[in-house]
């Protein structure tokens, strides 16, 4: 099946511009799979906030990101941009949502046409209860095999996928740790800290606001701007400076990683990672080659004077090789495909639907073989 | 047109069950409706929360209202809610959603049926976009003549409706006032407080908790257990007692009401409205009759004296002339006939296009000939 001229509704976030000028993951993989399909030949429409920028075509009802404008109603924006699209469902070929959770209650008023659903991430257990009903209208895909929830059929994964040509690849090892991400205890900047201080070098954050009371009392602190130090949040040149000038990136996350992008982008510049053996990390880092795993603070103290004998070559082929953009639009498009064969998916197992019952707190198993963290080293 | 047998898809709001066991005036209304509606023959679906009752037919998702278990996810829940009915379009032969704006964003990715939306009132500016952009897909119709954008067309009013029946009336005149709603300052309880100290006279409150700041430092201060009193929020029975013992209601808004179930409630007991002279409240009191219609606080004290002249038998006849549930069904039989004739809503006109462009704060006339209170009234 050729997909040339196939006409494509891409559901992006409204958090932020699509690509995003600093933070937003989730804008930045939609804006990476609009251009991908696009110079495949799909006739993309890229739903969107209006300063976002594509190839194709832009569909936008808000101006700027919600996150760029507190004066925007959010609710309201939401709604609007998600009806934006449905509206128009019978003008397209196929939906890739790309926009969580909330478009699935909208698909169920339309038949026609297929939907694929990529989960970015479960935020919280409630939501669930939305990807089960929706499962009757969207295929779903994963972003790793760790993330994945057993109530759910899934068409595979497809993992995010960034140009190694906007990162700078160093051969030459730096001298300080890098954190980069949100101030939130999940994304574990405070055992980065902790790793750190213990081992002795350098740390340099990046990140931006988000639970204010952690990083008050979590952070702040510790912050001397000398071994500790805030750069605040930073943009895309910063960002690829910061990373190819450090030695590794700590990614010791709290809860299993969705996925994990900064991964990759630091390995795109040659810098490894010391990240949580759990979640995706294990399918991103290869352990003793781009990175280590470490299943506690000890070990990654323990590694930090190891790191140095990694070959940063290592890092930038396996990104080059796994976590480009052609690499995920060529997944994406195996998954196009398969969703436009079948029409509809498929009904749910009894193995599935049995999963369904389970309380999700209740399945600390549900996202990885690896035991979350014990809630001793979480805030 | 006979409407008996008519498949009716009514969506309630679900912060409250429907019909509501105390506050709870948009479930109380869609319950009215869908009894009304299942009198007359109409095969009535109600969408409402799983604690609801009906004659005709329930479906639910949320199991109670969100404002009655705060362990409810509200975006969650209120998506599948309203998904629930929209995914069932094609089984009803006409929509009548009493869940504001948001269902508006739903019904876009459907042609049909005819969907008729109850305006219960304008929140706030920014949900005024979604009424825009919903215009293309429902009718409307306004709960007064005074609470109308100029933006929108609407079928005609519906005045809410009670069931004189649920309250009793009272030939004595009481020898308190009342004040009954929303610590909310446009509710106006510290004008009431005012006018009571000020003529003299006990004050009986009770509303449920909306805006804490408000109450605390405007509302507490007065309460003495005496001349102010504060009962909390009452149920049926108890309000029942409180409205049909009271010399009068006092509802001294400070923005335009929209319709003020509250009055009507009264006036089934006999009791008599002090309100202001503005919004929906010169619709439903007739001035010198059924109440006084109050330019100020001042005027409204000097009115008190005169509140025992007023015959409390006017009040009753008054609601059980305009505002029962079967005067208000009429009326939506009405709009429902004109829906199903006409399938589509009317295009805008150029006058309405041209109201839109106009910021909401730039027009106090939109709801009312008569001016808002100077905001030096207004908390």
């Amino acid at each position: 099946m050729n997909l040339a001229g196939l006409r494509l509704a891409l559901l992006a976030p409204i958090a932020w511009a699509t690509p995003p000028s600093g933070y937003g993951p989730w804008e930045q993989i939609a804006y990476n799979i609009a251009e991908g399909m696009h110079r495949r030949g799909l006739n993309v429409t890229l739903f969107a906030t209006g300063n976002s920028r594509t190839s194709g075509k832009l569909s936008s009802v808000v101006p700027v990101g919600l996150n760029e404008d507190p004066a925007l109603n959010v609710d309201l924006y939401i709604a609007l941009h998600i009806a934006a699209l449905f509206e128009r469902a019978h003008d397209f070929d196929l939906i890739h949502n790309n926009y969580d959770w909330k478009p699935l209650t909208y698909a169920l008023a339309t038949a026609k046409p297929p939907l694929l659903t990529t989960v970015h991430g479960f935020s919280s257990p409630p939501i669930l209860g939305a990807y089960y009903r929706g499962a009757a209208r969207s295929f779903y895909c994963s972003i790793s095999d760790a993330d994945r929830d057993p109530g759910l059929s899934y068409l595979g994964t497809a993992y995010n996928g960034i140009d190694p040509n906007e990162f700078t690849f160093v051969d030459t090892a730096g001298d300080y740790l890098v954190f980069l991400g949100r101030w939130h205890p999940e994304k574990g900047a405070h055992l980065a800290i902790e790793i750190a201080k213990r081992a002795g070098i350098r740390l340099k954050m990046a990140a931006i606001p988000q639970d204010t009371r952690y990083f008050s009392e979590m952070i702040a602190p510790h912050i001397d701007g000398d071994q500790i130090q805030n750069l605040g949040p930073v943009q895309r040149v910063a960002r690829d400076e910061l990373l190819r000038g450090a030695l590794a990136l700590v990614h010791m996350t709290t809860r299993p990683e969705r996925f994990g992008l900064t991964l990759v982008e630091a390995m795109a510049c040659g810098t490894p990672v010391l990240g949580a053996r759990m979640g995706s990390i294990p399918e991103i880092v290869v352990d003793g080659v781009t990175g280590f795993l470490c299943e506690s603070v000890d070990e990654a103290v323990a590694r930090v004077p190891q790191l140095t004998a990694l070959a940063r070559r290592a890092c930038r082929e396996r990104v080059e090789k796994h976590f480009t953009v052609e690499r995920m639009v060529e997944r994406y498009c195996g998954y196009y495909m398969e969703a436009l064969r079948l029409g509809t998916p498929p009904a749910p197992t009894a193995a599935q639907l049995a999963a369904r019952a389970h309380d999700w707190w209740d399945r600390p198993q549900a996202f990885t073989d690896i035991p979350p963290k014990p809630r001793s080293q979480c805030y």
